[in-house]
């Protein structure tokens, strides 16, 4: 029985879609992981290509095929190729690839040395086509942050709070596969040293005293972390552009702070409408 | 042109269930205000009856017209006459309504007196037969807390966060129309006064200077905010049931922290499977 | 006392922040609203400004007093008082607020006109300097579409789902205040005639007969919604750009298959990554 | 250094909190499976006692150091071990953990074969004395609904949408561990059975062809798929006590329709304040 194949009617509209793809698919995922060569978790997909105006629809299942034949391996050496995949099935010239995913790393208390494995909220994205191909590692990082004005016009005590620096790294290397990649660990570390004492899965007393002191000796505002990041970011000759964003829920106030810069400058008028 | 009755064709299996309804339904709300007798909110509802055994299906469209004939007001004085007009319109012995809105008051600053308005998360719950019926309110706090443990044994300082402390109070008063009721502010007020220090809309300097001291000379972990609530309640006459919960997104751990308790008190056993 | 002023340090790091400010403030909001000039709703806010190199903070706190001093009014014609009050308060060169909001318009059903609101997700956005501002205006409308693959290979029914089109409208217009906008609700009639059927927050059994046939003789991808959005907005000479998105939660597949698009396109090599 | 046990110290509010300890935990996880014996996902863990109304606080770490100990391993032979050190670790006659997971599954098309990971939301939950256990199983489960309404007063066509259907097996076994457990996977064939039909990660035109019409062919309400849960559970000698829930996104209508029961039913006038 032969069944026809809506998607690939013509179509008249005369309209390009820039992306046509599905979301919202958990996976398993195997990504790099600096100690342990690779990670076993659990990613969130979002696969999509360019439309051409001429054609009607684009066949989804097609991108569930690619993600089964790679199974969900999704690392800087293996993206090129999926996204190659993605195109040749789908018969664009544009693919991309986008998968949010908890990386684990065991962290050691400063001072007990108690270890425990900790999460921390990653994105890969890479989107190109033949001869152009933009990629991105995002890295979510828990930190604890000490008020500096709080602090400065207090007889004592300073409010602080779980604060989040997220760190995104973007590259447009063909040949990424072959470059020295920035560890997810190195960025955990920029964050951690921007703030004033990071956030860990098991601490004991000593630890926590060792924190509290650390934190209290270290007052930063979220537009600091900013800034700290942007500062251990620009020393580094492996990274090209990134972008850097700061939040706390602050623990007095009924509202988050946040900060956020770029490099290079995204046009100073773009409107970001996910904020709120 | 008849157009059949499909949900209420008889059912044979002999299931009468326990909740049938709509949820997710979005419709602006009005509410008894303290200060200014009503106040205008957005609510998000879910409606539920009965369903006899020897029914199919129940009219879910009766349940959106009878919210819209209430003009979304919900109040221990309406909800009595919500849940008649549910049980009555839908055929069935037992009905229910829940709501959860934000809920507005306005603050004062403790120094400089600045005022804004700060939102609260509360929910309305009913749920009754022509006999008996149950009403609960809760109000969720947005409160500082400072840790006991980490100012004692630290030289200076003391971690601190934003934590929230969620109060539950049950009636079981048929004529809850008549009795005095419980502010939702008075339960703001019971949760502030049993954390380190309230969290607030708008506070310049001296606010914060106060407000950083008070909390560090009222270090309470959740144990110590769940417990100071109990206490507050169990000497309010109005109050016949509760359950108070404190939960802390702990600014050095990557954990939140949290107690609960009730009372009367649950079946030890139960099982709570919507921790994680 | 004199409490030092912790934010006005100078900063000697050289890095200026494009976005530092506050977000999460739920408020009570006015907006404009065709059938009753205005409507009182609830707003999620961001604000911020763009912090000089050198300057070490903001004073987050006079975010909240530029959004109480408007009373949370946000429209198109006070939006720029609020941007260059916040540029004034803030010592800033650009200022941005972003509000989401749930919007409600009272719909009657296609057949039995029966009545009730239904409330559609909304954000405005605007952010800019003294002689150049960007606004948009984002709706959200749920709606249905049936599969036009699953109808044509099926000898009867089609698999249908709750889709979701998304329209965002751009603008530069620095006197935007004068010009003729486009109104939520016109926004809301381009999605709902470019899907399938409307979704709709009360109908009985003539108006599910209607929507039903409806849908089953309208087909549509989500490449069809968007490409049908596209049209409709081309030809409106108040339209300068926009984007457009198109989501189904599939009901037979378990992904959400998406497609979206942008006029003037934006770089095609641009990653997406809040895709996952 | 001596840094005092400030969590030991005596508490003289005479309250014992019904539940203490620490939520939100993401961890990799080990589950038992049909197909494979084990299999590794990430679970988010929350794990408490019951604190007794002389101490002051509990040790939060300890919590942390059990879930490390078992290494995320958790079924059900290694519940009651769990249980058991949660109570000797942090002194209390009571323990409960709780695990929230995404279940992978190979799934086939119908026709075609074609293969494909299916994730399935899951929570295992544990709680419980030294001569008393209680254990549960949630599975969540995506299935289509045809709305038998719209079908049966339509010329052609019927609204069919994405619904969910949660199950939820209680046991209070002690040697629950040495007994026949229901698989995750036999859940879903439960569940799947009593919709309209399954929904699937990959399905080519043939599979939907097939589903398609599955689906026109078996109408359900939600109601109806409760039922039909209730009534496979309630032939299974294995299962003891549940609670089943259905949900539907409807199409054309902008509500959430859903039916919820249990068995042995809960006491009538009992509030779900979790709705909204």
């Amino acid at each position: 029985m032969i069944l026809e194949d809506v998607q690939s009617r013509e179509d008249t509209r005369g309209i390009a879609l820039e992306q046509v793809g599905v979301s919202g698919i958990r996976y398993p995922l195997v990504v790099l992981d600096r100690a342990h060569a690779k990670q076993e978790t659990v990613g969130e997909f979002s696969l999509y290509v360019l439309l051409p105006a001429t054609v009607k629809g684009a066949h989804m299942s097609r991108f569930v095929e690619v993600l089964t034949d790679h199974s969900g391996e999704v690392t800087m050496h293996t993206l090129p190729k999926i996204l190659d995949d993605l195109r040749t099935r789908l018969g664009s010239d544009r693919a991309a690839v986008t998968v949010r995913f908890p990386y684990f790393v065991e962290r050691a208390a400063p001072v007990t040395g108690a270890r425990a494995l900790m999460d921390y909220e990653c994105v890969f994205a890479a989107e190109g086509g033949d001869d152009d191909v933009a990629f991105s590692l995002t890295v979510r990082v828990p930190v604890t942050s000490v008020c500096p004005c709080s602090k400065a016009i207090s007889d004592y005590g300073a409010h602080n709070q779980r604060g989040h620096i997220t760190i995104t790294l973007h590259s447009r290397d063909k040949d990424i596969a072959t470059k020295e990649l920035v560890w997810i660990e190195e960025l955990i570390e920029v964050a951690e040293q921007s703030a004033s004492a990071p956030v860990l899965p098991l601490v004991k007393r000593p630890d926590e005293r060792h924190l509290t002191m650390l934190a209290f000796d270290n007052p930063v505002f979220v537009e600091d972390m900013v800034r700290n990041v942007v500062e251990r970011l620009s020393d580094d000759p492996r990274v090209q552009a990134y972008s850097v964003e700061a939040v706390n829920d602050e623990s007095i106030h009924n509202h988050a702070a946040f900060a956020r810069t770029s490099f290079p400058g995204r046009a100073s008028d773009a409107i970001e409408t996910n904020d709120a």
